[in-house]
C-alpha cells in the first residue's frame, strides 16, 4: 500500500495537498504541515498554515481573498479598530472560532497535533494533518532592520523588508509530532508541496530526525518557482535578496541531496534532464480542481519512474 | 467640591451609575467595578462587570437582551459551536474585540486600570470607573456540589446551584487601583449601587484597605432587594439559601456599620425609620433613564441630610 508523506505550507502547498486528498484515501496519506509561522496574537494560538490546509480540505477556504475563511464577516475586526487595537493580522469573526477552540484546548493540555486532529475531524476531513511538531517553533527573518517574527514580516509589512536570511526559534526542543514519526516508520514516498522553500518547507525539513528519514526515501518536490517568479508568496523575491537565481533550477539545488525527483512545469520544459535529479516536466499551475488533481497524479505516478532506493 | 465613588457590579449597578453620570461632571464621581467576576476563557481576559458599565456609559449596551453590546452579531459563536467548543458564555463578535484588546494590552504590561481607562477613553467616556484592584482576585461560589467559578455559576449553570458560602480567591495579595486610593483620600460620599451584596459588593469591601477608608465616610447603599425580591439576578435566591430572609432589610444588616444611609423602594416604605442605618424610600425600580436619573438624585440629596461623621 502507498504511504505518501506530503510537505506543505500554505496556500501553495494546499492546492496540491487537496489534489493528493482527492486521489489517495485518509490511510493512504499524510500531511505535514509548517508550524514556525505559527504565532501569539492577543491572546490566540494561531497556526496559519494549518488553518489553510484545514479550511482547504474542508471545502471552507475563501477563494475571493485567497486566504482565511469563505463567508467571512469582520465584525470583530471592526470593533477592534475603533478600540485602537491591533489590526494588522485581519482576524475574520468565523476564522476567531477556530482561534479561540484552539487555544482553549492547548490550554487544558492536549497538544497540537491532538486538536488539529479535533477540529479537522468535526469539520468532516477524513485525511489527517500534523503539525511537525507540538513544541513551538518561531521561524524569525533575519532582515535589513534586524530579526522580526514571521507574521510581522509576512503580514504587517507585507513582505516589504530585505531578508537575509532565517532561523527557526526553539527548533532544537522540536520532536517529530508522533503521528509523523509513525508515518515515516512505513512511508513509500514523500512529496515537498510547491510551498516557500526557504520559511515553509526548510522548517519541516529542521524538526530533528526529519532529514534522517527522508534520506531513506524518495523524495520529490513540486517548484514553486516558474518561469522565474513564484506562482504565490515573496519566494522569488527572497531568492533575489539571498542573492541567488530565482529559479527552479536553483530550488532543486537548495534541496540538494534530498531530492530523488523534481516537478518542472511546462514553462521551465528547457531544465528537463539537466538537474541533479530526476525530472517530470507538466502544468504545475493549480488554478482549477482538475489542475490541482491532475499535479497531484503526475507527482504519484512520478515516483514508480524513479529508481529505487 | 463633591467627590462621590460608586460601587458596583453589573447590570443593577451600571444603571444607577448611567444616572450619577449624566448629573455629576467626570471629577466628580468615580466608578469602581467589582473584578471578582472576571475570568480567563479560552485565552481572553474578560471582566463582565467592567464591560457591563462600559456599554453602559458608553450607550452601547444592548436593552434587548440586557446584557452585552447593542447590535451585537454572532458568527463566532455560531462557527464555535460547530466545532464543538465552548459556548455557554455568549461572545458576540463586536464583544469579542474589547476581550482581545484588553487581553493583548495587559499582556504587554498594562494595568487593568490602565487599560480600562484607555478603553473607556476610546469609547467617548469621559466619566472615569476604575477595577477595584489591579491583581487578578476572582469570587468562588461554594455551592452543594463543591466550590466553582463565578461565571461557571452564573452564566454556564444559571445561578441552579444552591449557594452555601463564598470566598474571594485572591484577595489577600490585591490592593486598591492607585486611582482608587488617590480618589479615596479626596472621597465626601459613597454609594453602594443595587449590586449583589453577597458577590459583586463583598468583593470590593474585601480588597484590604477599602473598609477602613469607608469607615471614615459617608456610605448609603441602595437596596438592590424590593418587595422581598431581586430586581434582577439571584440575590434573593443566594438569600434563601443562606438561610436569610431575602429582604431589604436583611441587606441593610449585611452591610452593618458600613451604612450611614439606606435607600428603600416605595414598596419597603414599612421599613422607613425601622433600621439602624438612616432611610430614605424613592422609586428605586429603574425603567427609564429618567428612573436612574432621579434615583442618582435621591441619593446625592441623601448624603445632605446624613449626620456628620
Amino acid at each position: 500500500m502507498r504511504k505518501i508523506l506530503a510537505i506543505t505550507g500554505g496556500v501553495g502547498g494546499a492546492k496540491l495537498a487537496l489534489g493528493l486528498a482527492k486521489i489517495l484515501p485518509p490511510d493512504e496519506v499524510l500531511f505535514v504541515v509548517n508550524t514556525g509561522d505559527d504565532f501569539e496574537h492577543m491572546g490566540l494560538n494561531i497556526c496559519p498554515d494549518i488553518d489553510t490546509l484545514t479550511y482547504t480540505l474542508a471545502d471552507l477556504n475563501n477563494t475571493e481573498l485567497g486566504w482565511g475563511r469563505r463567508g467571512e464577516t469582520w465584525n470583530c475586526l471592526d470593533s477592534l479598530e475603533a478600540l485602537g487595537g491591533e489590526s494588522w493580522f485581519r482576524l475574520g469573526d468565523h476564522d476567531l472560532a477556530l482561534h479561540l477552540h484552539r487555544t482553549a484546548r492547548l490550554r487544558a493540555g492536549a497538544t497540537l497535533t491532538e486538536v488539529t486532529r479535533e477540529i479537522t475531524t468535526k469539520l468532516g476531513i477524513t485525511h489527517t494533518m500534523v503539525p511537525m511538531c507540538d513544541q513551538p517553533v518561531r521561524t524569525i527573518v533575519h532582515a535589513e532592520q534586524g530579526p522580526m517574527a514571521f507574521q510581522h514580516y509576512f503580514v504587517r509589512d507585507r513582505c516589504a523588508p530585505a531578508v537575509t536570511g532565517f532561523h527557526f526559534e526553539g527548533i532544537d526542543a522540536a520532536k517529530l509530532s508522533p503521528v509523523l514519526s509513525a508515518f515515516l516508520a512505513e512511508c513509500t514516498g514523500v512529496v515537498i508541496c510547491p510551498s516557500n522553500p526557504f520559511v515553509s518547507v526548510d522548517a519541516v525539513l529542521a524538526v530533528p530526525g526529519m532529514r534522517a528519514a527522508l534520506s531513506r526515501l524518495p523524495v520529490i518536490a513540486v517548484s514553486p518557482i516558474v518561469g522565474g517568479k513564484a506562482i504565490k508568496g515573496p519566494t522569488a523575491k527572497m531568492m533575489q535578496e539571498l542573492k541567488v537565481p530565482a529559479t527552479a533550477a536553483q530550488v532543486a539545488a537548495h534541496y540538494g541531496d534530498l531530492l530523488d525527483g523534481f516537478v518542472l512545469d511546462e514553462q521551465d520544459a528547457a531544465l528537463h534532464g539537466q538537474l541533479r535529479p530526476a525530472t517530470v516536466v507538466t502544468r504545475t499551475i493549480m488554478v482549477t480542481l482538475k489542475d490541482r488533481i491532475g499535479l497531484a497524479q503526475s507527482c504519484l505516478d512520478f515516483f514508480e519512474g524513479l529508481p529505487r532506493r
